[in-house]
């Protein structure tokens, strides 16, 4: 299209450099709640590039006190020089503070907080996610009561601009499905088990390396991830649901055995947040659970503790965003972008824009038994004729038929049990656990039978 | 951190569903220049998903006349019932257009109705890379300077929010490195040659799919990419340069020997666009050209005709962005997010920051000579001893170290040439230049030496 010749004016007009057109910055007064290590991360990133962001941006972001609990605990850099105050009430309700800043995490008090914040017509940037997966819907309503908003890009995969592509990019599309992995530490626990490590070594790693907590409950349930999905539901498809409704299993169950099967048929084995369109019922299916993954399916080959999240739309087909989804950096990261958002919008008087993102009707959540998908399922039988028959009888009752079944290890000595590894054909979930419930009476199985979801390449057409 | 038994009260709250704040959504008139692939999909996206786009964004987007060559043209469903004009200015200088959207690509005459668009003041939406590329700068400054802006986010790989990432997600981030699969054709004939398939039937492939033009020009050269990626430079790094003074190697000289030498290695091949910071140097390097990809890095699993940016910043580490680069539909959706936005910051009053993107000093192109990476050498040489070691010793006069020599085949008859592939250390673009010059003067090589980029997993530091 662009010919050389066609543009020679245009060159010689070019070869001065771009006038600039710099306005003074509108300063705008930050009060953050919390200043810890996402805090941390914002008050280095402004100190380190607030210049950048005002030329960019036409923003001035000023920091002009922090609520702490310990007002004389020591503080790096960037951080240290940000003023303290322990009393809420001086950052939420002071004059000088434009908006508000939450990145104290867990509900109390952030909550009350937020609300108070919002309450006295300020917009707010927050990085809680337990806040927004368990009263989104309400807060965006308070905030448009009050004729502000609340911006929350770090909630979700901090380094990966989930939220706004949600609200924006995808505004003009239709999500039929989101598949995430969003928790990072059961992403590098994963990995880790994949080279044979078993669970509890693999968690042990995590934690040495600073990726999982001491108390990992919240990662390793899958809790963590569904509080995320609960969000991601709320703008993909206007479903207000708490995280507590979602289906949602961990990986503590799973072992390297697990894994091994995974790679020996072509797959991986990743923690995924699914929700997903089902037109024909008329609602959403959702959960948070270990799926086998088709290792040529990008969601397989996500590294270590990255996140990534894969949406699926009408217009845009398969897109996929993939990068950190924790840590000061990317995290404050996230914030500082909302927070100049928030800044110009709030200069230019746009408002209350997040209750729009409930004002669609009809969408709920769905039984997880009606959900769809073809399985992996592990089990340790005796070692005798007909075990694998009496197994294949169970699943044919319940119109579940087999695609593949891998025996592997013949024991030595007769009598000690062997796995059996099936994938099943697409049966629903409902018909897969009457087949577990029937196949735990089998007296020639030991153990309780493991079953995982497979993922499919596509959305079930119809479905 | 949430805690079922903290909230039973909201929890009662939330039992009823949200209040719906609806308020009517404000009316915005876009006229459009142009109404073919893309004026299409966004005509069609308004006409599916309009009441949706009102519920979620506030406003309502109305098509109120299109300016196209052919009046009497057959058109489909939605796009026939768009009021058509011939001539631009019922578009441009319409009181009843509040907004205009380019979509006739080109330079010549899109550039000069965009420039009458804004000299109106009116926001102007464009999916024209050609222009952006080579013009971007001096229309960020006319918008500037006119109170208005213009949005573009359709113009690098539509289906990818890569535009309003940089602009928006990054803008607290100091990039280092952006690399990008920015042309679906050339992936796809690169994918198809990577099984067996000659260029030229890869290509012929292509077009018989409708992913490759009758003249596949500006694709197969690189320039495509290169148009895109001096659009990325402008975001990324501050720096206006016309996509001609990139340096750009395209894809025709590419044999499956090559994709086979690569596999072999452990890599693949992909026509990479790559700008980079280089600090100490003070400038960034920028390159079109095909690359040898490590297996292991999330470029080199880019599937078919689909699009992916890598971007490599201080605060995100890597990000990914991987989706349709190019289709009406994922160029209408990117479209029609950026009519939303331009919609909103009309009504509210928010202007001319596109010109604030290059208010950075100081930053400019690299000599390519300069650049260093490793490279992949093949040469085609007579089978006789000596050959090798004159080979190796035209690389070391040059300061250019050997990491890996691959003879691949001994021919049956001593006279045949064979072929010899060779991995280099780091080196400079400069030196290696020097380095295929010498060797095409040696008499034991035939042909000319191909040579390939060695795509790095992370920036060199302190380059």
């Amino acid at each position: 299209m662009a010919k050389k010749s066609s543009s020679p004016a245009v060159a010689t007009r070019r070869r001065k450099a771009p006038p600039r057109l710099r306005s003074r910055p509108m300063l705008v007064r930050v009060g953050l709640l919390g200043l810890g290590t996402v805090g941390g991360g914002v008050a280095e990133i402004l100190a380190r590039h607030g210049k950048l962001i005002a030329e960019r941006s036409g923003v001035e972001l000023r920091l002009v006190r922090a609520c702490v609990r310990h007002l004389g605990k020591q503080r790096d850099r960037a951080a240290a020089r940000v003023p303290l105050t322990s009393e809420p009430s001086a950052v939420i309700a002071a004059s000088d503070v434009d908006i508000v800043c939450e990145l104290m995490g867990g509900i109390k008090p952030a909550q009350a907080l937020i609300e108070a914040a919002l309450a006295h017509g300020k917009p707010v940037v927050t990085a809680n996610k337990a806040v927004l997966a368990h009263d989104g819907p309400r807060l965006f309503e308070l905030a448009a009561r009050h004729g502000t908003d609340i911006y929350f890009e770090a909630a979700v995969a901090g380094g990966l601009p989930i939220i706004r592509t949600l609200r924006e990019g995808l505004a003009a599309d239709r999500v039929n499905r989101i598949m995430g992995i969003l928790n990072g530490t059961t992403n590098f626990i994963l990995s880790r088990m994949e080279v044979g490590l078993p669970y509890l070594d693999a968690l042990r790693e995590a934690q040495t390396l600073g990726f999982a907590e001491a108390d990992p409950t919240l990662d390793v349930s899958g809790r963590d991830a569904a509080d995320k999905l609960a969000i991601l539901l709320q703008l993909a498809f206007g479903l207000a649901v708490r995280p507590e409704r979602l289906s949602t299993t961990g990986i503590t169950e799973l072992s390297p055995d697990n894994l091994r099967d995974a790679a020996e048929l072509g797959y991986r084995i990743k923690l995924l947040a699914i929700g997903e369109r089902a037109a024909k019922a008329g609602g959403v299916h959702a959960s948070v659970r270990p799926c086998f993954v088709p290792a040529r399916h990008p969601l397989s080959t996500v590294p270590g503790a990255d996140n990534c999240v894969a949406v699926e739309s009408d217009a845009l087909g398969l897109t996929l965003y993939q990068g950190k989804g924790a840590g000061g950096l990317p995290t404050g990261s996230a914030v500082v972008s909302d927070l100049i958002e928030a800044a110009r919008n709030w200069r230019a008087g746009i408002k209350g824009r997040g209750a729009a993102q409930l004002n669609r009707a009809g969408v709920r959540l769905l039984a997880p038994e009606l959900a769809r998908s073809s399985y992996y399922v592990r089990v340790l039988a005796a070692d005798r004729p007909g075990v694998l028959a009496s197994i294949a009888r169970v699943l044919g009752e319940h119109g579940v038929s087999l695609a593949t079944v891998l025996q592997r290890e013949r024991s030595a000595k007769r009598a000690q049990p062997v796995p059996v590894v099936m994938l099943t054909h697409a049966a629903s979930e409902g018909a897969m656990r009457n087949v577990m419930r029937a196949l735990a009476k089998l007296p020639a199985l030991h153990k309780r039978p493991q079953v995982l979801r497979i993922l499919e390449e596509a959305p079930k057409s119809g479905d």
